[in-house]
C-alpha cells in the first residue's frame, strides 16, 4: 500500500486518488519549493518527484496554509518527503517572475491524476514560490513518494533531467548559494557522518564547488578556518596508517 | 502640491485623498518590504515612512502587481520613493509568521486616511512579505512620501524607533545579510561616491559591523582583498599629505 503523508491523510480517497487541496485551507498564489541536497559520497544529488502519467520532473514543493507557518509548512512538506526532521533549512529566494505563469502544467499534472478541474480553480493561478534548499544524509534518507507522485529519487545535479516550469532555475540558484555559503555556513554539516576524514570532506567541498581541489591547499585552508576538531584514533593494529577523524566544532546549525 | 508617485496617480483623488489599492490589480495576501540603506558618511542610516495620523512609522512597501514580475514591482516602488533606478537591490528573505498578521494595523493606517473599509477587505487579510534591501548614495536621494505617508525621512539604524508589525526584525535581518555580504558583495559600492580613501571605506565598514576596526589591519585586509584600484594623486600644493583615492575594480554591480 502507498504510504500517504500524513498531510494528505485526511483528505485522501482510498481509491487511490487524491482529492484536490481545497482553496479554503490554503493562502492563494503562494507556493514552497525545496531543494534537497544529500551527498553519495562521491555525487552531490537532489530529490525530485516524477508525477503519474506524465514523466514529468520537479522539485517536492507545496502549499502554506492559512492557519500555518511559512517556514513550518515547508519543514512539514520536507518531513513528509524524507522522513527526517530538525534538519537544516534555509530559505534562499522568491521566485515571483510572470514567466513562471504556466496554468497548463498544474492542468495536466491535475488530469494525469484524474481531476478535471476549472479554468478558474486556484490551483491553476499565478503562483509565487519561496525557495528553501535543505542538506540531508543521504544514507539515512528513505523519499517517500506523495499521492500525485509515481516515484521520488536522487538524481545528480552535475546530470539533471529537464524539470517543469522554473525548476531548473530554482535549482541553479539554490547551488550558488550553497557554493557562496560553502565556508562561512558550514554546510556540509549534514553532509557527512558525524566524524570523518579531511579527505571525506574534501570531496563534499569538490561534490558542491563542482570542481577537483589541491589537497595540500585543501587541507592546509580548511584548518585554517579552525571549525574542525581533531579526534585522537583508537588503538588498532593499522592505527598508526588511518587518517585523523574531525568533527565540526559546535553545532550551530539546525533549525 | 504633494507629489504623488505614478503608480499611484492614476487611482488618486484630487481631494488629497488616497484611493484604495483595488484587489483585482493586486496578488492578494503577498506583499514586500523595503530596507533602504544609506550612509551620511559617519552612520549607516534606513528610509522609513511615517503614516498620516498615526505618527507610526515603517518601511517603504507595496503590492505586487498581478501582472508584474515580483522584482519589477520593487523596483517600482523604490524608485517611486527614492527617486532613484538602477541600484542594487538584494532580496533577502520572505517572512510569513502569522505572527505578522495584524488587521488592525492596516485599518488603522486606512481609517487614519478617511477610509473606513469591511473586515474582509483584502487589505486586511494575512500578508506574507518578501523583503529586500537597497544601497543608495545618501546624498543623491530625495525620498518622497507616498499618498499614505506624512514623511519619508532617514534614520540611524543604531537607534531606531519603534516600528510596526515585524518591521524591526525585518531590518535586523537585513543588517545581518549586509554584515556577512560585506566582504563578498562589496555591498558598500553604493554608499560611497566613485572615488574615496581608505578611511572612508573604512568608516563604511565600520557603520555596517557596528564596530571600530584597527586602521592598519583593516587596510592590510581591505588591499589583500584585491578588489580596489589605487589612482594616481593629482598635483596640487599639498598633494604629496593628500591620501590615495581608491575605485572599486570592475563594477559587477547593479541589477
Amino acid at each position: 500500500m502507498r504510504i500517504i503523508p500524513t498531510y494528505l491523510a485526511t483528505i485522501y480517497n482510498p481509491e487511490q486518488k487524491m482529492s484536490l487541496p481545497l482553496e479554503n485551507d490554503f493562502i492563494p498564489h503562494l507556493a514552497f519549493d525545496s531543494v534537497i541536497f544529500g551527498f553519495s559520497g562521491e555525487k552531490l544529488k537532489i530529490l525530485l518527484m516524477e508525477y503519474h502519467n506524465t514523466a514529468w520532473l520537479a522539485l517536492p514543493g507545496g502549499f502554506v496554509g492559512k492557519n500555518e507557518n511559512l517556514n513550518d509548512a515547508v519543514r512539514r512538506g520536507l518531513q513528509e518527503r524524507t522522513g527526517l526532521d530538525k534538519i537544516y533549512l534555509e530559505q534562499f529566494y522568491t521566485f515571483g517572475d510572470l514567466a513562471r505563469f504556466k496554468p497548463e502544467i498544474m492542468q495536466t499534472i491535475l488530469a494525469a491524476n484524474g481531476h478535471q478541474v476549472a479554468a478558474e480553480n486556484w490551483m491553476l493561478d499565478r503562483f509565487v514560490s519561496v525557495a528553501y534548499y535543505a542538506l540531508i544524509n543521504y544514507h539515512e534518507v528513505e523519499p517517500k513518494p506523495d499521492a500525485l507522485s509515481d516515484s521520488i529519487a536522487w538524481y545528480d545535479v552535475d546530470a539533471l533531467p529537464e524539470l517543469i516550469l522554473d525548476h531548473s532555475e530554482i535549482v541553479k540558484k539554490a547551488l550558488e548559494t550553497l557554493k557562496s555559503n560553502i565556508d562561512r555556513k558550514l554546510v556540509s554539516m549534514n553532509l557527512l557522518p558525524p566524524r570523518f576524514t579531511i579527505k571525506e570532506l574534501q570531496q563534499v567541498y569538490e561534490a558542491i564547488l563542482g570542481e577537483k581541489l589541491r589537497r595540500t591547499t585543501f587541507q592546509r585552508k580548511i584548518l585554517s578556518l579552525d571549525i574542525l576538531e581533531r579526534h585522537e584514533k583508537l588503538y588498532s593494529g593499522k592505527s598508526h596508517k588511518a587518517p585523523f577523524l574531525y568533527s565540526f566544532k559546535g553545532n550551530q546549525m539546525g533549525n
